[in-house]
């Protein structure tokens, strides 16, 4: 067995399959060619069952040997130090690699999360739609002029962005032609596919011995 | 001149100061003792003079010599790295440093900044209200069982934590009293305070010359 453990809940409704936060980093993992297990707390009770674990009663988190963390992005960026092909090992390339990562989680998913719990609860045109089409409108120029956020290659900032982009139903802010085909090509690559099809086909087994 | 270069803007009104996000890295640098010094971008024109350097149109950013980065998470985690009385040294201490920087970011200000938002914009008691009180309410708990979020002493991630959960105005959300005290335990530091007279009176010095 691997010393990297991906722990993740041991099913989860359908709604929310393909897109729960286990796959950043089973996904970093397939990138990076590093070996992982996954194990599983349990859905039901999460409020309260694994807070020793995860302060928010959310998954995932990593164990790597008996270094254990949560927070997806600090899992992510705790892989990329264990492989080049997810962040450039120059001061330059990791510092970018860094700003991204957390541009991902902190100017982008900041505003999307919260409009998309607005839209959910039933609040079509929320008081925060203007600041995310904007923010994402800002990030459509960036990714108009080039291929990848840092270093003209793939990291691991690349990755989440891609993931919180997915993960905002895109198309609901409006005609976003690069960054759609920035989601496009990130999500065709095979490292994606299988992460995304290993969380289906986990949650699928938890359907049966349910 | 110091290499580190703190970028914040020429001016801002007197609503934000005091809370505009460079205390962040002014605070983490005096923390430090790191030599810094501040240059501005124009407050007027924001939206766009400056998109090369941040391309959301915000400050901070962090020049280090040849390397430039945007996101105050990102700058705290590049400054944590040059000291380490901002962040241990050892694996576990590490990893758990990024871990509570990026939960101060992604899981407490994700819901605190649209929260203030919606409420600044009208909407008293608006949709993310429970889900922030949630939050906080989870936070609470860890925060009544320790006095420091990482390896018992203070690192990069108290002061972000501390940071977010002071802009967040935490007295709205309720009687959180472990909380409260970690706020003022971390805000009576000298280097805090140090930070955010330094912050005022160069806004105010903008006010003379504007």
């Amino acid at each position: 067995m691997s010393d990297l453990i991906i722990w993740t809940y041991d099913w989860v409704p359908k709604g929310p399959r393909g897109f729960v936060r286990d796959l950043r980093l089973r996904w970093a993992c397939e990138e990076a060619g590093l070996a992982y297990s996954v194990r599983t707390v349990p859905f039901d009770g999460r409020e309260t069952n694994h807070l020793a674990q995860q302060p928010f009663g959310q998954i995932p988190f990593l164990s790597d040997g008996d270094l254990e963390m949560f927070e997806s992005g600090a899992g992510l960026l705790h892989l990329a130090r264990k492989a080049e092909s997810l962040m450039p090992r120059d001061p330059a390339g990791e510092a970018q690699t860094v700003q991204w990562t957390i541009a991902a989680l902190n100017s982008i998913e900041m505003v999307t999360v919260p409009w998309w719990f607005l839209e959910v609860t039933g609040a079509e045109n929320n008081g925060l739609s203007d600041w995310a089409k904007s923010r994402l409108g800002q990030l459509e120029k960036v990714l108009s002029e080039r291929e990848w956020l840092v270093a003209d290659r793939f990291t691991v900032a690349d990755l989440l962005m891609a993931d919180v982009l997915r993960v905002a139903k895109l198309r609901s802010y409006g005609d976003r032609p690069a960054s759609e085909a920035y989601v496009a090509r990130m999500t065709d690559r095979p490292a994606f596919k299988k992460a995304r099809a290993d969380q289906l086909a986990h949650f699928a087994a938890a359907d049966r011995s349910r």
